[in-house]
């Protein structure tokens, strides 16, 4: 075909032709430097949402001011800037999509623009890769044998163990990973194909215990294409909801088979930073033995959970049966016959609360407040069908698109989109609604109707996904106390405010997690958690995630207020994309790239 | 698009009418069991490949009379039938190939047929699933959660733990597989995922051990491209030639998240096949512990090399040195500053001679008759570039789509394919070949210049890849003496024809493998060694491949002359392929699937 046809064949339609001419006008005024020209191929309401391509941060700017203000002053360290368009755009309702891919100075990456009237409605710019140090993977995979026989060389092996032998000792990690569940691994295995000499430490016996410990009938409650790491697809014949113990397994072979430094029963002590040298000292207490690490960067992603939070019951200290907060829950085995007090009503609670039922407890749930439930069918079809199923696969929608189009959706609006899906989940199990109203269990689908996402990015808590606790709940199986506050918590059990005392000879707090800087302020100092402020949550104004609005989760994968610290964690689909652009931040920063941040984290909560 | 557009746009060219009335001809002589009407939509000289789909064996039968006696045979078990065009054919050189999918009574499959003059050249047809006992993947893959909560329900983890503690023991496999390397742990994987009960048994502590003990050097010869394993693919980032103990360790892990019963540190002593009972009693040692194991069906996977293989050396016994045949080396950790002999010029002599060189012995290799030496990087180019690289997989050739090209070539004309390949390596590597023969270096390109598959397919010896030892006889490095007969070993080293005497403390005797139904005549007995007998090659009447011509490898992954018997091995691609094909076959047998096998192995030869 020569090029003449080319032209021809690709201009014939519409789309193409506006979704060109908006690149083209965008290129130019890239080209000229002109931010308030490009701020003008925008709508008045509009998005861009960055992830460190542009700003060396995740951030979105909103409309054209935002949009000129940020260009304005990242573009002289972008230039020489290229859009291209990726594939065909196409259109429906009215709005045209088109996937891009574009150049840096120093990267690569691709995006989503979408446009409407001929202006950008939402642009994603995401970075994939620094020029220079992409990842040796595909046609620059490594090529394992060094051909030709050298005398006195190492084999991979050997080298292995040297690295494994000498990193932290005679030599440091740039990067220091505290807490080797998903969220650690990801950015592990990432690390290692970016060259960053990294450690990942963890305080279990094996990588995957941080599942393999909970308790023996949790599955996962996402679906397996929502599931995969980087670089390790799960295969065809992963079961969708994987049980605890296979994705333990999982986790401790990809450990290995990445290459990861990770060491296990190893605990952080404490960390300072050296501001004169720019590193931290960590203490780390591994296998019994102290020694100091001297990490350039510290990685906290110890959970996106934060510290257990138990509220401050009157009476608590003079329980006499057993009491715990639920991540300390070690599972249903010795409860046979006990009574058992739940505290609390999402996730955790349901889960634990089902499991001591199957094993014979009597089990009671303390619900406190309103409680988002969605069924695990219904969020599969509805919520999540588009986008990661074997019926998105079958439109060629990969994890990595999907990923991409999550990305795509700006949190200011994303609720707008989530509302529909939780009305059609609602009318869908009407039936089963009633019914948990019907026993008085409070239910909620969020601040403004928009369901499990939202409340997961705002707020990370509030809902269950229902795996079958909720028809436990329902023919009284396990009893609910609903709607009543706890008075306090006597010698023998919960007294409520109504009168009713609730005996227990075992009371779990599942009453949740404060933010993830409390794991800093007791590593580092309560003046550095002070200092990067909450973590997690959008600054949405709805309970839990108090304003003012952020645009992007707060601190999460990208610079905070206190130099060379990060957090990093979340679900299995956020540890393996974010992991990404946290890894590609660190490797800008070991090489010496210029970072200049756009619109560094404020902080305005401490937790 | 309406059906009447379809019909239109899809018979707009040449090669897809020619190829749909091929395949309409074929379904219609199909329907009528005429099988001289199938016959003659063959050419005279023509082939058609079965992978288990028709013949319950792996045969093929050659031009018109020999489809019409295998279709005569067993038409009536395999109707209905029905074959349909997978994608559109495409033609080239005067060929028409086109993918086919094809329904038989019992399962699926897929094929490929190419068409010369309208008329079938090559036809593979491979079984893919039976019907009704599909793998459990993509849409059906399993839940894993079970949804609703059960009182005493078992997690995944608690009932693995209860299989692998009952299998053996309270229940027996239907399958039991001796050697996990690569074909064990392969064959494995596929039986757990078509619900057949199986042990695999290994003597190693580990698997991945087979890799791992061998010398430290050691990588795989054949790229990643053509090494994957069932379900799950080595990711983007694998090595190209994969280090050994890396590929030790995705051997360990997969075994484990493949869930294969896998049992490590255990020997099989004997095995007897009780005819009454249609089973085997096996005894094994399983970490010195002795238990009989009751299996219906015995699969070999102890390595397609047979048994090691030293010739009957006169003097042999007085040598006061060290000595041992290439599978007992231990690697060159212990020969440092040592004279050592090894007798043999092919893969494992050329490795050994260059570790050894490596780590400063002082290495002479004796050299008996020709080899062929390939360098990897002419193979990788030449010969395997356009199947199994990353330039097929930006193509649209996966492996699985290469495994079925590389299947449809028949065994009779693959030389034909294979000598251009060859005569390009041979004119590219000019040079390098002239400065082995300048050293006195024998070397050869197969029997008919048909260069390293055939060599493989019809002997498993005679080659060398180069990864380096040939610069090493090159520049004398590893010294060669060649094309004089051994005379004799002495107490000190060995005696050439030619009155030289080469001192050795350590003779390594690189000397090859007998046939693989030596395991058998160990493990059962020589009777059943001598029914069964020569595993491996095609029949090609070429030096250690003696005719009459079989079309097919001997005895591997088919049914053998003893009843329940079975043979499995080869490289990483041949494991993985014909995993499947052994697997369905006795998954067929589980289920009480009549199975008559047309064409059942003969045997002309013991060993």
């Amino acid at each position: 075909m020569d090029a003449e046809t080319t032209t021809i064949e690709s201009s014939t339609n519409r789309q193409q032709q506006l979704a060109r001419r908006w690149i083209d006008g965008f290129n130019a005024a890239l080209a000229s430097g002109d931010a308030e020209a490009v701020s003008q191929l925008f709508a008045p309401i509009s998005f861009w949402r960055d992830l460190v391509a542009f700003t060396w941060n995740i951030k979105t700017v909103e409309n054209r001011e935002g949009v000129r203000d940020m260009l304005a002053a990242t573009r002289d360290d972008a230039r020489p800037v290229v859009f291209s368009l990726a594939e065909p755009a196409s259109e429906a309702n009215g709005i045209i999509e088109a996937w891009l891919t574009f150049e840096t100075k120093v990267g690569r990456g691709e995006g989503l623009v979408r446009l409407r009237d001929g202006l950008a409605w939402t642009l994603l710019t995401a970075l994939s890769e620094l020029k220079g140090h992409e990842e040796p993977k595909g046609p620059r995979r490594p090529l394992g044998a060094e051909h030709g026989v050298i005398r006195g060389r190492k084999s991979w092996a050997e080298r292995q163990a040297d690295e494994a032998r000498t990193i932290g000792f005679e030599t440091q990690p740039y990067v220091l990973v505290i807490g080797g569940g998903q969220g650690g691994i990801a950015l592990g295995a990432r690390l290692r194909q970016l060259g960053v000499p990294s450690v990942v430490i963890d305080r279990h016996e094996r990588a995957g215990d941080q599942w393999r410990k909970r308790y023996k009938s949790l599955c996962l409650h996402d679906p397996v294409w929502y599931d995969h790491l980087p670089y390790i697809d799960f295969p065809a014949n992963w079961p969708v909801f994987s049980p605890k113990d296979k994705i333990g397994d999982w986790l401790e072979m990809y450990t290995k088979v990445m290459d990861i430094n990770y060491w296990v029963s190893t605990t952080a002590k404490s960390a300072v930073y050296d501001k004169d040298h720019s590193t931290w000292r960590v203490i780390v207490d591994r296998h019994g033995e102290t020694l100091e690490l001297r990490p350039t960067h510290l990685v906290l992603a110890t959970g996106m959970s934060g510290k257990p939070h138990i509220p401050a019951f009157r009476g608590i200290e003079r329980f006499r049966g057993e009491q715990h907060h639920s991540s300390q829950h070690p599972g249903p085995d010795a409860y046979a016959g006990k009574r058992v007090v739940v505290i609390g009503s999402n996730n955790s609670a349901h889960d634990i609360c089902a499991a001591l039922w199957e094993h014979g407890a009597d089990v009671t749930m303390v619900q406190r407040s309103s409680t988002h439930i969605v069924r695990s069918n219904s969020l599969m079809e509805i919520g999540l069908g588009d986008l990661y199923s074997e019926r998105a696969v079958d439109r060629g929608v990969t994890t990595h698109r999907a990923d991409m189009i999550f990305a795509s959706l700006p949190y200011r609006i994303m609720h707008e989109f989530q509302r529909p899906v939780y009305d059609a989940i609602r009318e869908r199990d009407a039936d089963f609604y009633a019914a948990l109203r019907k026993v008085g269990f409070m239910l909620d689908f969020g601040a403004d109707d928009s369901g499990l996402f939202m409340k997961y990015l705002r707020r990370g808590s509030g809902y269950y996904i229902d795996v079958g606790a909720s028809d436990l709940v329902i023919d009284a199986s396990i009893k609910l106390k609903s709607g009543v506050p706890v008075e306090e918590i006597t010698e023998t059990g919960v007294r409520m405010a109504d009168g009713v005392e609730l005996p227990a000879d075992l009371i779990v707090y599942a009453t949740g997690y404060g933010s993830m800087n409390g794991w800093a302020a007791d590593l580092i100092s309560q003046d550095v958690a002070d200092r990067v402020g909450k973590v997690w949550g959008l600054g949405s104004d709805t309970p839990k995630d108090p304003g003012p609005w952020e645009g992007e989760q707060r601190n999460m994968w990208k610079p905070t207020q206190q130099e060379n610290l990060w957090f990093h964690g979340g679900n299995l689909h956020q540890s393996r994309h974010y992991s990404l652009y946290l890894a590609l931040q660190l490797k800008a920063r070991q090489i010496g790239l210029a970072t200049p941040v756009y619109g560094l984290q404020e902080v305005h909560h401490l937790t």
